[in-house]
């Protein structure tokens, strides 16, 4: 009964899979684990694979007819790729066994429909190297194979099988499979699916597939909806989500090329090499005709989301050991979401062709006062948090309306050669000084078509040779800086339309060129958030085409994207921000009798964290360290990124971090301050280790027991090493209570006493607390309270009046015995 | 008494100068400085500067007489740079209430001396702008004030000092001061020195300044000994150590230009926009006729250790308050200097043009066997570990016979932008997409003389217009790869040579254009190593001028340089390497019954990495998280390395660092087993805080104190985040003695029993280590051991005989108990 060891590289190495010859004609696969707990035991692992590798052996089996139902035959895609792409699987696939049905269907009735799809079918084309007779014979056999038929009640499915199983019987064949392809509106995918699943499924040892076309949902929750809405009709392994980006020949290069090429590409395909990725797709035409899909959809989910992500994950994965076993893809691809850094608002600059609202308002009979809000160009930044590729941009681009019609990918490697000659004299092939890039041309430009460029100072790459070959020089052709001539390029023997590409796919059950499920959920988890934050910016007006000039350039720093150029007028009335006085002053005044600062919340950081540098570094000077000691939060983080970014001057090196307060949680916690000193400060500068203080609130796995003693602990490590246990810097801040450090109003520990460090009771949650001791505040030679936003208002307002009560107010009783205190407010909360 | 405070803006906040009028016509000023610890008390500062002040105030002085002794008179820097700047200096300065006398000195003869020094004279020339006749004037003037004479021994010099008083005397005037210019070799400087000290100096009231031409010294050791000569006859601020460099007008803007721009740079000045700094002086001239000084000092000691040193920290200091304080831009200087990152080998190329040694042969009448190995030409790569300036490339290059004369600064930024519009309509002012440079152009090039050179898309710079005008465009004229059109671009508005300008300095005590023995020694500290250690490198040939083609261009990866052509053939026999198989292979066998993986160093690293990976992605997947046990020593830190560059796809979030051994001192001391990890590979990864587990051998501010049970926690650490205490993987070394972890040969601690953690007793210091027990690493997963190098032979060879004797030989007793145990040694240590 036991068959064979499916081949081992498809599977981890502790996973075996048995094929086990069941029955004629089904083969049952039978994947087992290692057991990692208990080696030596085997569990079976999840089927899903297992069937759908049962799909693609039985794909082999000869003699089957398969039949194909085109869903939407009549519409704009069927038209233009779908119904060419069924003929190029006919010339291909007939005569290799199988026989053909094709079925265009719609909701038309059948006549007119029949008309339709007969005009839709007039054009098909043959290969070039065909003979014309060979052509017109093969094409009439086509046109006879395919019928129209009209599919709108769950009896025209029920119909539709009954005629495919006669039609089969008649024939004296046996069923190997039907194909289903939606070319349709994705709010008909439901009845459809219905219909397929209860009246349309071929019978037993045959299989069903079913091709989706996008869109998948608007979001993650309408595409986490119409995903189980599918899936509570199809199984997973039945389903093609098509993106056609996946069958355009230089996308499908990519993974081969990086396969193909390791040797070269394995030093310098990382961070240490790469200096940025580029993925872009622009288009010349506008929305105009499609604007009520346009206008609920926009550029990020027609392009961003599926296409230009499939195209970043490719690059930008692990590879896997064989770039054809699909389930090992998927999984890399996984990956490479779960380490995409979240997009927030500042990672996109968006733009609208300037007759887009206008068109609008005409298509869709809106009043003239309508403006669209609906992006039609996007930049988008996005870095990967992995070791290979953190902090290399990969910068998304897509757009209407622009200068020309283009799409690649371009990798870009950083310049790390000196040449010593003039510039005059570089070779090409020699100098490591010009510019250095492999570039995936996915189609038109300047270049017409599909290619794959590699800069000749870079290497030599090697493409299968029966698909690709050499392009010969085109002079005066520049691409990405430089001739054509300075490239290896390379472009398809033979030119095929991704459609037909993806068909064949669909037909020989590849499904690494589709989007499961899990790998569309986590696009979608990805790009919701700044869809959200983005839904009412007012994107940038651009007149189109070559007029837009350097309006839509953009750039970066750090994640943050902005125009290159400031926008010289708002031509879109939308809803505004509030506006700021450009002038910024810092305002100083008397607050308690201590000195205040007080000024617009940049500039409020900015000055902290200029005072801190300053006070560090003539501590530095003084004493060669500077104990710091912060409070968590959300204030301090502006001013964490202000001193991580902005102070290179700052003696980090000589400099101790000690925490003002801590939530009882494992410092790993998200809650824990730890985590956000880690996150914003600790992880862009160089402090040793040794210097750095958490509090231990998470001694022998318990969390602030009374017997661990960490207050005494922390205790004495701040008198061990701060002199005096004076600390040359306090950072506070003030609650809506009037709380400071951990120290809340109706609580007695750490108000007073001898006591340096304390475990308190919060009224929020986590409960538990470790804090430094008012006393110990007190003894600081410099304070600084930092005060912000609205919701500060009244506790400042009240504070202001009252005198030394730290039972009711513990911020009251901050009054440094020798040192400094400083109020640092911004205008919100001072003035209100 | 009190005359004012100095200008605040020259001091420390902190610090506070007076200037004290005590007799005509001296003026003494006091700076005083808060006590650090008694706020509120002053106590003098050092008077090194206000002495150094008090000679600059006196400059200003009305009516005195300066006498300038040019030692060397005859010599070529004399004839070429330095009559003519004494001409200048003349021009500009008589008039002005001081008289001048010139006096010429050397070793010939009165006579012969005279006739040379005429000669020397005769091609003075006067500023473009002077009338024929008014220069004929005052040259005659010049002439006459100019006198020869023979300096030689002490009674010379006696006799020049009293003929001066007499001269002073005769006419009434009063002795403002002199000026030495040693204009001689370094080998003459102390007698001379002596002779000045001894019977040369002006009397009390007037000032001596001597100006000292380079070389100072030929490495550290030997500047140390010139300076500690220098000042036994000089105080420091007598001296004027001249780098000529630092007079050139496009240098000497730097600081200037820093200044007068910082609204615009200060948010560019630093790693986050700068892409690389690249400092070049490149000549055509070889170095014949200048051999004998040539083969002593090479291209480094000439021009990189001086001139394109203090350029470098010219462009990298912090900016002081005021650009001009000389004592703020020293000790901003200083600062650079100590953030440099040390030079190794690997930081530079050499090369010398192949007529080189030739050229030695011929001029020091050498055998025809003899071939030199003092490169003619350098590449360098310098890190500065500061916040502003980490990871950015700073590359120095100098070199002789190369294809063109030129040298600049050039500061590239980085590109930040996305240009959405196709490139050819990018336009040089908008596009952010183009180059943005900054270049200070010191000389020669296409351009012919001094620049300063700002991208138009980065901002419209400052300069000072009396001194600088923008250039009229020269159209076809392209510089680092734009037209110079591209620029705003700046000359000066009257070319002054580099000597003339310091003269005028020395004249007018501006101390911060010349080199001080701090910086000198600074420059030395960091040069000396890497000289050292190129002492025996064999410098790459190259042919000269245009013919160099490739050769040497140079590429960087990390700290590593190295030409970018693979050299074809060895043309100079020198003291070459060991010769290496060009095919490494990877044996496996056994040893003590565990396998054996051997192979070359590099091989084996990378295998072990490897496999450390296999091991860590595997444990993550299974288990969640990955614990990893590291020993200190030297074998790591190559393994260190080839982690942190070359494995991407380590999951470093999900992985525990434990400590295998360590010894007792702080984790900060460069002793310390943590350092080790921390320097190469901790800084370089990025794993939680929360993961990393030092050995506690630092509790209550002792060194492994049995009462602090240290071992005891760290067990408990163990105990509480290891399954069963089992790491994933253990790293072990094997000592020469045996040892391995810190466990030794007789020395029963740790080789069985229930602990866990012990203390133990090393032969070697520090003695005090702590260290994971036998037992606990016998329960490991996996043990690796690598030894490495042919110290380790004959213990090798030992081990492999004996049986389980731990006691004798601790690393016998590594056997896991249930988990494997794998060698990893190199050829060296397995076959000797």
């Amino acid at each position: 009964m036991w068959l064979f060891l499916a081949r081992q590289e498809m599977f981890d190495a502790q996973e075996m899979c048995l094929l086990l010859y069941v029955s004629d004609p089904s083969l049952f696969l039978v994947c087992l684990s290692m057991h990692p707990r208990h080696p030596g035991t085997w569990k079976m692992l999840t089927v899903a694979m297992c069937v759908a590798l049962l799909g693609c052996l039985q794909a082999q089996e000869p003699q089957g007819h398969v039949s194909i139902i085109l869903l939407g035959a009549t519409g704009d895609l069927a038209k233009k790729y779908l119904w060419q792409g069924l003929f190029q699987l006919y010339l291909d696939e007939a005569g290799k066994g199988h026989s053909f049905s094709f079925h265009g269907a719609a909701l038309t009735a059948p006549k007119q429909g029949q008309e339709l799809m007969a005009k839709a079918l007039e054009s098909l084309s043959c290969p070039k190297d065909m003979a014309p007779s060979h052509c017109a014979e093969h094409k009439d056999q086509f046109l006879r194979l395919s019928q129209y038929r009209q599919l709108k009640t769950t009896e025209d499915y029920r119909d539709l099988s009954k005629d495919i199983e006669a039609q089969i019987q008649h024939k004296g064949l046996r069923e190997a499979g039907r194909i289903f392809y939606f070319s349709v509106p994705p709010f008909a995918y439901a009845d459809i699916a219905r219909n397929i699943n209860s009246s349309c499924r071929p019978g037993p040892g045959a299989w069903l597939r079913v091709a989706l076309e996008k869109p998948f949902g608007h979001d993650h929750l309408s595409a986490q909806q119409l995903a189980t809405e599918l899936r509570s009709f199809f199984q997973e392994e039945e389903m093609y989500r098509v993106d056609h980006y996946l069958g355009k020949q230089a996308v499908a290069q990519i993974l081969p090329f990086r396969d193909q090429n390791r040797k070269a590409l394995d030093g310098l395909w990382n961070r240490h090499h790469v200096e940025r990725v580029e993925i872009v797709m622009k288009e010349t035409v506008d929305a105009a005709g499609r604007i009520s899909f346009y206008e609920e959809y926009g550029v990020i989910r027609d392009v961003l989301q599926n296409h230009l992500t499939e195209v970043l994950t490719l690059v930008a994965m692990e590879l896997p050991p064989n770039v054809s076993n699909a389930e090992a893809v998927l999984r890399h691809k996984l990956q490479v979401f779960q380490a995409l850094r979240g997009l927030q608002k500042g990672s996109a600059v968006v733009g609208q062709y300037q007759t887009y609202s206008q068109q609008v308002r005409r298509e869709l009979q809106k009043p003239d006062s309508f403006h669209s809000l609906m992006p039609t160009f996007a930049g988008i930044l996005v870095h990967i948090d992995n070791l290979r590729w953190e902090g290399v941009p990969f910068i998304l681009t897509s757009g209407k309306a622009l200068d020309e019609r283009v799409s690649y990918v371009r990798v870009l490697f950083k310049n790390r050669a000196f040449c010593v000659q003039s510039e005059k004299h570089w070779d090409a092939e020699q100098s490591q000084c010009l510019p250095r890039q492999i570039v995936f041309h996915i189609g038109h430009g300047d270049l017409g078509g599909p290619a794959v460029l590699v800069s000749r100072n870079l290497f030599r790459p090697s493409l299968p040779s029966e698909s690709w070959a050499e392009m010969e020089d085109r002079p005066g052709l520049r691409l990405f800086g430089r001739p054509l001539s300075d490239y290896y390029a390379y472009s398809p023997v033979r030119e095929r339309d991704a459609y037909s590409i993806l068909l064949a796919h669909i037909f020989h059950c590849r499904k690494d060129s589709f989007i499961t499920t899990e790998n569309l959920l986590a696009s979608w988890v990805f790009w919701t958030p700044v869809l959200d934050s983005l839904a009412h910016e007012v994107p940038r007006l651009y007149p189109g085409g070559a007029e837009n000039g350097h309006l839509l350039d953009f750039e970066f720093s750090g994640s943050q994207l902005s125009f290159s150029q400031q926008q010289l007028e708002q031509l879109v009335p939308g809803p505004g921000s509030v506006p700021v006085p450009s002038e910024f002053q810092v305002l100083r005044a008397k607050y308690r009798e201590s000195p205040l600062v007080s000024a617009w919340p940049e500039e409020l950081i900015s000055k902290l964290a200029d005072d801190i540098e300053a006070t560090a570094v003539r501590a530095v000077q003084r004493f060669g360290k500077f104990h710091l000691a912060l409070s968590g939060g959300s204030s301090p983080v502006a001013l964490f990124q202000q001193l991580a970014m902005g102070h290179y001057g700052f003696p980090w090196a000589h400099t101790h971090l000690w925490l003002v307060d801590e939530r009882c949680v494992p410092l790993s916690d998200p809650e824990s301050n730890f985590q956000g000193l880690q996150a914003h400060l600790l992880r862009h500068i160089r402090v040793p280790y040794y210097n750095i203080h958490p509090m231990p609130v998470h001694l022998h796995q318990r969390l602030c027991a009374e017997e661990d003693q960490g207050t005494q602990l922390y205790a004495r490590e701040i008198s061990a090493l701060v002199t005096n246990s004076s600390f040359d810097l306090v950072l506070l801040g003030m609650g809506t209570d009037g709380h400071t450090a951990s120290l809340f109003p109706q609580s007695p520990a750490g108000l007073d006493g001898e006591q340096l460090v304390v475990l308190t009771t919060s009224p929020f949650r986590p409960h538990h607390r470790m804090s430094l001791s008012l006393p110990l505040i007190n003894r600081a030679k410099k304070v600084a309270v930092l005060v912000m936003g609205k919701m500060k208002r009244e506790i400042t307002l009240l504070v202001s009046r009252v005198g030394h009560e730290p039972k009711k107010w513990p911020i009251s009783g901050v009054l440094p015995s020798s040192g400094q205190l400083v109020w640092y407010m911004d205008y919100e909360a001072f003035l209100g």
